[in-house]
């Protein structure tokens, strides 16, 4: 990828309002229908009133939801403009009957809005193991498809689970004499590790992009920010980020050397920062987002893995949640990240605050190291003395809430 | 190994008593000497009146303390018969101070018992990036010379950190004419991960080894049993460990090919095992042991890592404390552990009851199941269809304790 795609990348792109549907040309709705008991909206759909080019990112778990097969063979027969999603039931685990649920949904969908049923994406987050009650999700597609409009909202909420909160995100830049949006929704909270744990994400744009193009922009935007967040370690069957490019905006096709391309990827890559930061922040039971910078490693996979390895440590975590400033766990992590280094170069920093470096504790006072881990934005970076590159990963504290959460969340 | 390591290798094996210096010639002692302001004992040694060959296995972590890079010379360059440890500060990220301190302790140690420096091993666990107290260490050492004796339970206690008890095995096998002893003492409670997080374990002989056959034979059965059990998915700098065989028993020297070797490396495992399976019964917060068994696995590293994976999820630690058979958690952990299998022909069990088969959810009463997770003792069985591999692997559950142990571990 581009190196403009750092943080001054974020020169000329101007945050906006509308997630999902901030795009030209975009509508959704969500809405409860019945698979969740709780009487929250569990059912959603997002459209294009015209045809997309169409990338997508799926879970690298072994085990792999029927709806995720429904997807994949979609995306790759052709391109989708719609997406069917519910929550509250994974559809995984459940053999021909789910994939058999999963095909009906996208047709039922597919009907719905007046489409070819391979224009219609699939997806379903939740408890894994159990079989979709196919009537409410056929009531649910209909009524859904009644009150599309122009709020994300709805959506938004319709895809979360134990999520406390919807993740949307969505930014203005400009692309020859058109101005072109970028937005997307995203729900993740629990089981979100690298390589796309529990996570959805569909993202949209008005701008028109060649196809190839798109989905090197999803898969370049993706490694660095839904891979790099992690709650708890576990990933799930059902993951996949979306991007979705219906050309509204009329700019002229966006390819790889186009000279706007940068400002392209830019703006899908602070979408999907923005919503990997949210799920990260929003993570079970999390009190605080934390943020691991890794700098100076010799490359940018390893950064990446060291940044990723501190942030999904349990015992790191736990020391946020305690305000421990202790920060031996942090150098532990790095040793277990399969990466070779010399711990005598690195340097180490809470927040402002230094704490190691040499191979030997810094003296500082305990009480300002314990501060940076009180703030609802955590910062933990990592100065080695190996190379030039650096990687940035997202992550949460571990609560007792986390517990509480997944030791009765089917109860 | 011979295939003779399997469960029926226990025929044969007593068990007794004494861990550690349950072998002939071995001595031990522990004192508090206040590296720990509990007060708790904190320094131990551990002794055999005559010269001894010894193996030893390391920490995989990067960052390594400075007691193993001392530990492991004095392995390197010849046998060590003497262990001197402390608990409460793991003299770890402490740079050359904290070397020179590791080397004071191996030379004070050595005094005291009348040995070579190069004799004496030194292990340290507790918390990481602080100098030791090395006025204290040194009259705790004279100390607990003094007191040397065949009460092994001072040194157990002595080497604990957040353990809540301590961890002794020790079994008899006959070799030849001559009863053989092999016994141990174990620490481990946080940061235990395949790969040796925070663990120490002192294992002793009387049985006659070749050194080269030693090292083979610990290093088997550390791969099986110590590298099997995770509390929390952390490794810890320190730890290590250690066999010591002093041929008291008076039998022909042990080789790999010695008709009778088999019996003593069944003896080893076994103890090894049940050290293992004590560290993850008392993992940090631990309401019960989780024995993941997998069978029908490709080959056994593949059955090694599925078993490991499920049992180190964080999901499943948390479902089996809230005794919610969420068995999808089970398939999805195994899914992420980087090793390809048919999800469809996977058969999963709690206890004795059947969840899931050919890719489908098998119906059985949800009460059932969960009460299999109500255990002290958890079993969680997966078989498959691959091939004729199996391989255990030990956790716990994850608990509101495990978060406050961890979120105030300094303070």
């Amino acid at each position: 990828m581009p190196s403009v795609m750092n943080k001054n990348s974020t020169i000329g792109i101007n945050t906006t309002t509308g997630g999902a549907v901030a795009a030209e040309g975009f509508a959704a709705a969500g809405i409860a229908c019945g698979v969740r008991n709780s009487g929250r909206r569990d059912l959603g759909l997002l459209f294009s009133d015209r045809p997309c080019a169409t990338a997508a990112v799926f879970t690298r778990n072994t085990v792999k939801g029927a709806p995720l097969v429904v997807t994949k063979e979609a995306v790759e027969a052709g391109d989708v403009r719609a997406v069917v999603v519910n929550s509250g039931n994974a559809n995984a685990a459940t053999g021909e009957q789910g994939l058999s649920d999963a095909r009906e949904m996208q047709a039922l969908a597919a009907e719905a809005l007046r489409v070819e049923a391979g224009e219609v994406a699939v997806a379903s987050t939740g408890v894994i193991g159990v079989y979709l009650p196919m009537d409410r999700i056929s009531e649910g597609i209909k009524g859904a498809a009644g009150v599309l409009g122009p709020d994300g909202a709805p959506f938004a909420e319709a895809i979360l689970t134990t999520d406390t909160r919807t993740k949307e995100v969505a930014v203005r830049v400009e692309i020859g004499e058109r101005t072109v949006t970028v937005g997307g929704t995203a729900k993740g909270s629990g089981m979100i590790h690298p390589n796309m744990g529990t996570m959805l994400a569909f993202m949209t744009t008005d701008a028109a992009v060649e196809p190839e193009c798109l989905q090197e922009t999803l898969s370049g935007a993706t490694e660095r920010t839904f891979n790099r967040v992690t709650v708890d370690g576990d990933t799930s069957p059902s993951d996949m980020a979306l991007l979705m490019a219906n050309g509204a905006a009329g700019n002229e096709a966006l390819t790889l050397d186009h000279p706007d391309y940068p400002v392209f990827a830019g703006a899908v890559e602070t979408v999907a920062r923005g919503l990997a930061k949210e799920i990260a922040r929003d993570g079970e039971g999390a009190t605080r987002l934390v943020e691991v910078v890794v700098e100076g490693a010799k490359d940018e996979p390893s950064a990446a893995a060291l940044a990723k390895s501190v942030v999904g440590s349990s015992l790191v975590k736990a020391a946020v949640f305690g305000e421990d400033a202790n920060w031996g766990r942090v150098l532990v992590a790095m040793g277990y990240a399969g990466v070779t280094f010399d711990p005598d170069e690195v340097e180490l920093f809470f927040g402002p605050v230094k704490v190691f470096s040499g191979g030997e504790p810094v003296p500082h006072e305990e009480a300002e190291a314990n501060a940076a881990l009180a703030r609802g934005e955590v910062g933990i970076t990592v100065r080695m003395g190996e190379g030039d590159a650096s990687a940035t990963a997202w992550g949460c504290d571990l609560t007792y809430e986390y517990v509480e959460i997944n030791g009765s969340y089917r109860t």
